[in-house]
């Protein structure tokens, strides 16, 4: 059976920004932690919401109309079909959990894209 | 669209323990705020994981042969199928998710069986 998980100590393991690691999964989700800093890309995933929730560190999820800012503690479900663009001024470390299989540059590909690594 | 959710100020809203509350929506699972204080049921899900976060106190999950303990930044996944025991000594907020419909006492029903609010 699966093993409790310490985000502290999984975060350690990341290379860099935007490195993700799968740490469990819950169903046919994967739970995945990442590193933030800098700007993302923009991007949507047409078949799938996508859940983010700061463990520690400055979210800014860039939305089209509007800017979502989050802390540590505080979630946000970007829905399906929706283009956004996470950033950090300083490196900020986030909960993100999506369906398996997911890309995390969703339909924009580029140098971003990265298959997550098992943690 | 949604809004962004601050967990500490939705367990603020919180009738008491184990009185469940669903702060959003990922595709189709909930997102709920539980506070756990003192030992809940034994119940198991047959059709699904469920997700366990620790955001302020510790939680132990009784299972079977062992009992998994977890701080704040601490997650597990009880596998479906699997007997468990949620229980606290004091106060503990849990981020908790599930499909939605999944009934909080999984098969064992009870007086502890509770509809999540909406907030």
């Amino acid at each position: 059976m699966n093993a409790k998980v310490n985000l502290a100590e999984k975060f350690a393991l990341l290379e860099g920004p935007y490195k993700p690691g799968i740490v469990g999964r819950l169903n046919d989700y994967k739970l995945q932690v990442v590193k933030v800093k800098g700007p993302f890309v923009w991007h949507k995933h047409d078949d799938t919401d996508d859940f983010f929730l700061v463990i520690e560190g400055k979210l800014t999820i860039q939305l089209g109309d509007r800017n979502i800012v989050l802390g540590p503690g505080e979630l946000f479900v970007v829905p399906r079909g929706v283009e956004h663009c996470p950033t950090a001024e300083e490196e900020t470390l986030v909960l993100l959990i999506e369906p398996d299989g997911t890309p995390n540059t969703g339909d924009a590909g580029g140098e971003l894209s990265a298959t997550p690594v098992e943690l």
